[in-house]
């Protein structure tokens, strides 16, 4: 079952020709969400070989440029290559009238149903939902109105365990009710629990967002218990004042937050174009979190599920 | 003496990984210019080596957001890497009310002097200068208002013939009225004529910028005996009638142009997505005109001298 991400662009204010503005391409079974759309970022999917055609929503984090300086272009080809299917884009409020005149959206109709989602999150809390995805949003601390993005896989059914299913010969009338939760009693009277009859399904896995913001400890249990966490590190922790002052966190932050989590893995992104080469950024945050890795464009992160099917 | 051009991209309304929007960066001895900006130009410039550094002025062809959907972004970075030179923009009425609501400019003061110059060209004429280059526009006949641009070097001055101020001593003293077009009077009475004195300076180059445009015959009077040539050809001649309903041209079509105008070479571009390779642009132009090339992002193209210097 596919659920990984693409990181389109791991810089951060001022974009360097390899590493792009933010933009994370998160691919499930059913259904793709862009998050952040920084400038270049339709180049940067045609590169990594995405398309929109799957998405519903885009996840927009703050009015800053290099989130969201994209989606003209993007929106712009969208109706040139013949999208006629909605789309939702959910950003604190103000995006519209941002990009309206550009697109001069008041003039001209699009081929597609566009909706802006004016959105500023105050907590944590279901945002809403796509395929078969759960998106949760939860604020951030930045500069200006900041959210942060959790997305879930949607619980699954348990797994009926085919080899009692054989051994018994249950009829397939009885499946629907044993999935539901009732046990089993065999033509001869004998009862079987259900608990005997199911295998629990995967963990939902999940993955979180959170760019740009200062180190903040409320944080951590916004993404409790995330598979995949991407965290802005816009600096090496020796700069964590100017960090502060300009509404970022440093790697050592984002490994503090990864570690209270108790995240699977952490990547690290949204670097300062200060940074050429990002190694201390890794070395910095494995010091607290060993799983943490510094962001690549173009590359992807699977995220595996824990547990049995990580066994496998 | 430097007069080149660097593609930074050559697609049309939709541009693909390899093949990015709308920019060329014209880099001369004393100054650079960059016409036109399409989405991710600022990441290009840096992928070509080139920064703004010495650009004064920027050049829009039309309000169509693949020739200037980058400048958003561009300017953000300027602002952000400390620019304090001021920065002209001409393009079409419109510019700002389209990208100020982006870029806030009623509330944020930038930290360079940003002027926008509305110009809709109505005939071929000087429209500025800027450090050794000449600025000239002319309509061009698109969808919307459209702006063809000729860049020439400054007329350079005449070079003194170092082998007849050494062969006949001529003082320090006499040469700038040599250079303005005196004789020369030897101490023993006898005159050497001026055209003696004299070489004539290289002619100044030129390089003009069409795109996007239909075809139409007086162009090539706009743009007559320009050095290099870049000319959109969305389309192959066999789509003559949907390119004129789009308003674009055909590579032959541009071909025409060239050799009407007594071009040097013709730079091809503006390719519409629907051909991944664009080797029958090329072979469609040479048979019309044979010094024609399909443009590649990121190649530079260097404007030699005709005559003298182009035989050294």
């Amino acid at each position: 079952m596919r659920f990984e991400v693409s990181i389109l662009g791991s810089n951060g204010a001022v974009p360097l020709a390899g590493r792009h503005s933010s933009a994370h391409f998160l691919s499930s079974e059913a259904t793709d969400v862009l998050i952040d759309c920084g400038e270049g970022t339709q180049m940067r999917l045609q590169a990594a070989g995405h398309g929109l055609g799957r998405v519903e929503v885009i996840l927009i984090t703050h009015l800053h440029g290099d989130h969201f300086f994209g989606l003209p272009g993007l929106i712009t080809s969208l109706a040139l290559t013949g999208r006629t299917a909605p789309l939702r884009i959910v950003s604190p409020p103000g995006l519209r009238e941002k990009i309206a005149p550009l697109l001069e959206l008041d003039r001209w109709q699009l081929p597609f149903p566009l909706t802006f989602v004016p959105h500023a999150a105050r907590a944590y809390g279901l945002l809403t939902t796509t395929g078969d995805l759960e998106i949760f949003s939860f604020p951030l601390r930045h500069r200006i109105s900041t959210n942060g993005y959790l997305v879930r896989e949607r619980a699954r059914e348990p797994n009926i365990l085919k080899e009692q299913v054989r051994a018994l010969a249950i009829p397939w009338q009885e499946i629907a009710d044993i999935k539901a939760g009732a046990d089993y009693t065999t033509p001869d009277g004998r009862r079987v629990p259900n608990a005997e009859l199911l295998a629990p399904a995967s963990p939902p896995r999940s993955y979180a967002y959170c760019s740009d913001t200062v180190y903040f400890p409320e944080l951590a249990s916004y993404v409790r218990g995330v598979d995949l966490l991407y965290h802005e590190a816009t600096f090496l922790h020796d700069m964590a004042e100017e960090a502060r002052e300009k509404g970022h966190s440093t790697a050592h932050e984002a490994a503090v937050t990864a570690r209270a989590a108790g995240a699977g893995t952490l990547i690290l992104g949204h670097f300062s174009s200060r940074y050429p080469q990002v190694n201390d950024h890794e070395a910095e945050a494995r010091a607290i979190f060993p799983q943490s890795y510094a962001a690549r464009d173009l590359y992807r992160y699977g995220v595996p599920h824990v547990g049995r099917d990580a066994q496998k």
